[in-house]
């Protein structure tokens, strides 16, 4: 019913995660009625980023070159590495400045219920990774969720008969939070974690 | 944080309305991990729609031509404008196939909240239309709710003086529905709304 272009946006729209048929028909004639210039930012910026942008070949970490910035920094200590599952995860974790080695990001973590198994992630890769670069601790930075907990759980079965030191980002209580609000799960896991007081 | 393609990206999703900073993200990293091809489809779709899709300089609704498919129709009735909110009403008016005449698309509802008031809108084009096109029936088919009717007395107050027959759509139940699960202001308006039934 719509004129041909449009329908055809709508298509395309209703393709990406999280946009139904509704949400698809709104963003297409939002982009109807603004001015053709900011129509034509998006599309261009769509077309630059898959030019520009692919995954580093070592890491799978967003990269503009084969290998990221963080995989060629020498001054990176080259046998630790931290394991994510997304892209913006390096960049939460750069920004504490606590971590100096290297990145492997699995591109999600695993779902059975969206059919996402470790072959559907780049498992395979890090493993193959170990013995040429000399891996001394493999860091499982993967969220605190059920998600995040299946596939550290599941990282961690895998590698630990390979000989390498596998250690998991600690749960607990957020700095700044209050132990009134904190849920059971969190507060036990902190209490679990608990770490001796060292002296001054 | 980003490599400078992804940021633009991001950045340029996010104006898109309903979409916050982290299903920009989202929708991003989306993109970088799809094949070329699907990426470049979506860029494609807004382009193509830009350049080939504008909207009909007489009644606003979406158009491939200078004037739209059913403002060119010599079959349609010239003098019935059903005015409606959004070009997809006019979709949705035209699968009851129970209207020959033809539109007006106002762009939008009056919504103080949002900042839209008659000016924003296609109204003065509607009024400008009556004249010279000698409309007899002016239908106010916008949406049944606040803003929509807010929209349509705001409009029957402007049009009624100026000699032209203005008329609602009927509020009522709706067909198959079921006195039980009604609302009181929808079945009030049937009530309000009743009609003398004919004979056979």
């Amino acid at each position: 019913m719509y004129a041909a272009p449009v329908q055809k946006l709508i298509d395309e729209l209703g393709r990406l995660p999280g946009v139904g048929p509704k949400s698809a028909q709104r963003l297409a004639f939002h982009l109807l009625v603004v001015p053709k210039e900011e129509a034509e930012r998006l599309a261009r910026a769509i077309t630059e980023m898959k030019e520009r942008v692919a995954f580093c070949s070592r890491c799978f970490n967003v990269s503009e070159a084969p290998e990221c910035e963080f995989c060629t920094d020498t001054r990176r200590d080259p046998q630790v590495i931290c394991v994510v599952e997304e892209p913006h995860d390096v960049v939460a974790i750069e920004k504490t400045r606590e971590f100096r080695g290297r990145y492997h990001v699995l591109q999600g973590a695993i779902s059975p219920i969206e059919g996402i198994g470790p072959d559907q992630l780049k498992v395979r890769e890090l493993v193959a990774r170990l013995e040429p670069e000399e891996i001394t601790e493999v860091i499982l930075c993967t969220n605190p969720n059920i998600e995040g907990e299946a596939t550290a759980m599941y990282l961690g079965r895998l590698l630990k008969p390979l000989g390498v030191k596998v250690t998991r980002i600690a749960s607990g209580l957020p700095v700044g939070g209050d132990l009134d609000y904190a849920d059971e799960l969190t507060l036990g896991r902190a209490l679990e974690g608990r770490r001796e007081v060292e002296a001054p």
